[in-house]
């Protein structure tokens, strides 16, 4: 299961230029990077909604969908998924208190 | 760095009910879920106009903050990362061509 | 022209409790607020990436769609949409340069 | 009060070039298109929020936050507010019942 998004990332590239009628990913990269963001954007919203909503099953879906497209989106600029944990990880390690602190809740 | 969520989660975990003055997600923790959920939002909007940019730098950056503020979200409602995970993987493995074919980009 | 949205109001209030097999209003209002919020939301995203696309007739839809979606928020809260203009006014009216001297580009 | 957001659209042509360090609408003008659409991009979000805790006043709030920060979106883009409003009459006048009904709810 820690493999998941890894795993995910591989599945996108391997349907990269497949069949746009069998696969929502080829489907997806066809419409390009307009039509992805908004996917990401859509599932935000509806992330935040549920979480509103204080419903956990469908939290629990719409934040998969939501790493879903972010994974789409990253395929489609050709950025490694490992970058954006790469970034978390130096996070986590550098901040610290200190960095947490000058970081105000706007 | 493929535990990097996981260990994201536990960090998140051991500040909960931290002093707000020197942690940023004990803060967030106080401020509350529409708080939270607000971040979100704004963390998917600056995600969706980086990508716009062309901006892969920014993009890592913003996908990063939007992870991190999604942790944080689940932490608040209690679900576990690792049921957002297996809900991934269900699609993944159960899903194949047909359910793929059916999902149609709206 | 200038009473646009006041007429759109009407309209809205006109088509509460229609049919919803012929009416989008009537339809959207038996589906609930989290749906009328998810859409516009929704139409929030697609103004911003239109806007990011430079795409000038696709900005005038989606604002078009987004003023749409709020006026039929604010119908179902029960908001007349004079007391948010009145508040657009008063911010304007009491502004003044001091207030948006204030007001920081976060 | 009908001309709210007309005066508005004038107040905004009126300060931009002003100076940023004293009107807010010259400061954002001057961030760019980018920081303007996720400015919109997280009003949106905040009404979203404020409808699901079901709190009218902040709504109107919300609302009116939106509201401005759209009318400064399609200044910096050079859209007369008239053609968005325009956009919206055309689409409740021709649309009727029918085209009412082919819309659905997604």
């Amino acid at each position: 299961m820690a493999d998941t998004l890894f795993t995910l990332e591989a599945t996108i590239a391997a349907r990269r230029g497949g069949d746009p009628a069998t696969s929502y990913v080829a489907r997806l990269l066809m419409r390009g990077r307009p039509k992805i963001a908004q996917k990401l954007g859509e599932e935000a919203v509806e992330t935040v909604i549920a979480a509103m909503r204080g419903d956990k099953a469908e939290v629990i879906g719409e934040a998969a969908d939501l790493l879903f497209h972010l994974a789409v989106l990253l395929a489609e600029m050709e950025i490694p998924l490992a970058d954006v944990l790469a970034e978390l990880d130096r996070r986590e390690g550098t901040s610290g208190i200190a960095e947490k602190a000058a970081r105000a809740v706007t």
